[in-house]
């Protein structure tokens, strides 16, 4: 399972190498996390601001929730506007500023305006995010304060403070960035993101934030994230629940003077794969009452989307994962969720595996496989391999983890 | 919530009246229900044969997984080959023969030849279901005794000890019967069902059953057979899976001479309805670690498949049933997924009530409400209103459970 970036990886021409420093690793980009009160205990970072040397080239992904959180829509309309150039991302963690009506939006445009003020740049030029409870108007005396003071302490190299400032119920912060080196010279990629599940009733989202110093044009970059999040940040689930707040975001400032065109578009991909996938799997084993990492890998279907949407059926199958929770090799689980995901297939021709062990093919069933399986699931990273039967055939991998006694409580116990 | 048959209801010019029996409550319908032997334990009911006096208008509906048990194969085989006309089915529990590769088919097919051989008829005129635990085969040496012992065992009057037969995890046996009385006469129309969820892993099925004694064309049966379960097993969810063998039976045998045609019809689908609703909530209500009843309903649609889209989104979402399980009226979650539903709404337009108090309108919070619906979740019987905002609208009803640490403990702690 891919789940940990190489140290040194050489692919077709170009290499990545793994370094410190999160957002701020690469060059042209500075930040400034602080305190200003939206969550009440003292010091608990909840307000950081990214902001680029210069304009930068903006791409993002968003929720597809028709119940969008007010800084989803604003950073929509500041996309447009601006054509995709953004000075800077601000961010709060502790309220999520969705389901709070007109006053909401308007607490949104103020953080972007105020933001923009403090940098010098237009109000469009700035992206807004937010995460924490749902229903709940934000602390704009406190967001004011606080704009004011992150927007003149922005600096260099706080790019792992930042991670810390955007988590809600996040177990550890997610932050990571690479090298890639190429024919045309070395640019570099950070990232950052946060999200749990939904550990606190109406705490609901997944956010990511990458960025990068080569000069990429907004559409190409707009093109890269959305290839990298499709097996990274678009291949997780917890609990089969999309927020109202999901956001991704990335940034290219350019600094490095390489320049990514159709020749270099497969090492900028690759380096983005290269943050977001750490990223991502860190969102899963952190999900609300996680004791294990399931890979669900799926191969021969007839079409990438089969594949996917079957890997999706049997990730959120909670009969699937309480059975991994268990350590119960339940292959007949794993094959009524492939069944009823609405993906068309011969059962004589599906196989299915636990760890690489064969429990089921050729439409009988290998039972006297079942405790090497068992014992696979006793580890804290599992995989399960569905054939579908189709050669070559298409293949998709989802990551999920199990549903334990834990989930229950954190998500029934709490009271709002 | 209409939850329990009415003693004695008039629509339109009909009645109907609640009666004892179950299936052999309509006339010309005997069953005989033994222990065979396939499920271990001496004297627990494992076998059941459910016969027509003679050819019965037969309807059914099967399960949509692409994974089908044999007995799904089998049955769904004789009924296009007898064009539907039925004369007995041949249920067992303790094995649902899925996954079982061709000895499994092999074995459906011998459970239909012995039953009509038992009574003198086609192979192709009895019907085979089978529930319990998939990938393993059936003992076929017991079986043959069992429908042996049974075809010359049928007696009327004892279709509740039928439903007791069809048990695997359940924690009651479900049955039930009504009378309904039209200016042409009066005919009867009686069911059984079982299902509680996956209880035990591995166990994986919704069986019903339903008698009449009114004379309906097998494609009319059909249809209204269609209509009443869209409403009723259709309609329910415990954790959103499907199984191999889910399996929906009504025989029609005329016996009561009242011809029911289009003018009838609706008296067929109302007396369909008033046997299945009690039925299918009886199988949520015993849903695998279940301790509320969730009535979903959602008004206000464009169209009848959004209401129900959103209702089964909303009611098969982990977070909603938590937050039930813990009495937590967490309104944010009810909105986030039916945002996630796939459904085109305005969020403005929408309002979410629990047990009738309103807790989100015109794109606000009334926590202040709060207090009072949490009392509401407090009860046994659950119900949850959202309005997508179109006047009049379409509406639609899924029924659900609370998800509980319990549901965790039965599927995940269990070893196969």
């Amino acid at each position: 399972m891919a789940d940990t970036v190489d140290s040194s990886v050489v692919v077709s021409g170009f290499s990545r190498t793994v370094i410190d420093g999160g957002i701020t690793a690469p060059a042209g980009f500075q930040s400034a996390a602080i305190h200003c009160g939206i969550k009440a205990r003292a010091g608990v970072l909840d307000l950081v601001v990214l902001a680029a040397d210069k304009p930068a080239a903006a791409a993002a992904l968003f929720t597809t929730n028709i119940v969008k959180a007010a800084p989803v829509l604003v950073s929509q309309q500041h996309l447009e506007r601006s054509k995709g150039w953004t000075r800077a991302i601000v961010v709060n963690s502790g309220c999520a500023n969705a389901c709070t009506g007109d006053k909401g939006m308007q607490d949104a445009v103020e953080m972007a305006a105020a933001t923009a003020k403090g940098l010098g740049c237009g109000a469009e030029e700035v992206l807004v995010s937010s995460t924490g409870v749902i229903g709940v108007q934000l602390k704009m005396d406190r967001v004011r304060g606080g704009i004011k003071a992150a927007t003149g302490a922005l600096a260099r190299g706080k790019g792992e403070e930042a991670a810390r400032a955007i988590m809600t119920t996040d177990l550890s912060p997610k932050s990571g960035a690479v090298e890639v080196s190429t024919a045309r010279g070395t640019f570099r990629i950070g990232g950052m993101a946060k999200g749990a599940g939904m550990i606190e009733p109406m705490m609901a989202t997944m956010l990511g934030f990458i960025t990068t110093d080569a000069d990429v044009p907004p559409a190409l970059l707009q093109r890269a994230l959305r290839e990298a999040a499709k097996d990274t940040f678009n291949a997780i689930t917890v609990d089969g629940e999309a927020s109202t707040n999901d956001s991704l975001f990335a940034l290219a400032s350019g600094a490095s003077g390489v320049r990514v065109d159709e020749d270099l578009y497969p090492a900028l991909v690759e380096g983005l794969l290269a943050v977001a996938r750490p990223l991502a799997l860190d969102i899963v084993r952190g999900g609300e009452g996680a004791t294990k990492l399931i890979a669900v890998n799926v191969h021969g279907a007839r079409t990438e989307e089969d594949a996917r949407r079957v890997a999706r059926t049997i990730a959120n199958s909670p009969l699937v994962k309480t059975a991994v929770h268990g350590a119960d090799p339940n292959w007949g689980r794993i094959l009524a969720a492939a069944g009823r995901s609405g993906t068309m297939f011969d059962v004589q021709r599906v196989t299915v595996r636990v760890g690489g062990v064969r429990l089921f093919e050729n439409g009988l069933p290998h039972d006297e496989a079942a405790p090497q399986a068992a014992e696979h699931l006793k580890g804290k990273e599992i995989t399960i391999d569905v054939g579908l039967g189709e050669h070559p055939g298409s293949s998709a991998t989802v990551w999920t983890c199990d549903l334990s006694a834990e989930y229950v409580r954190i998500n029934g116990e709490y009271r709002t």
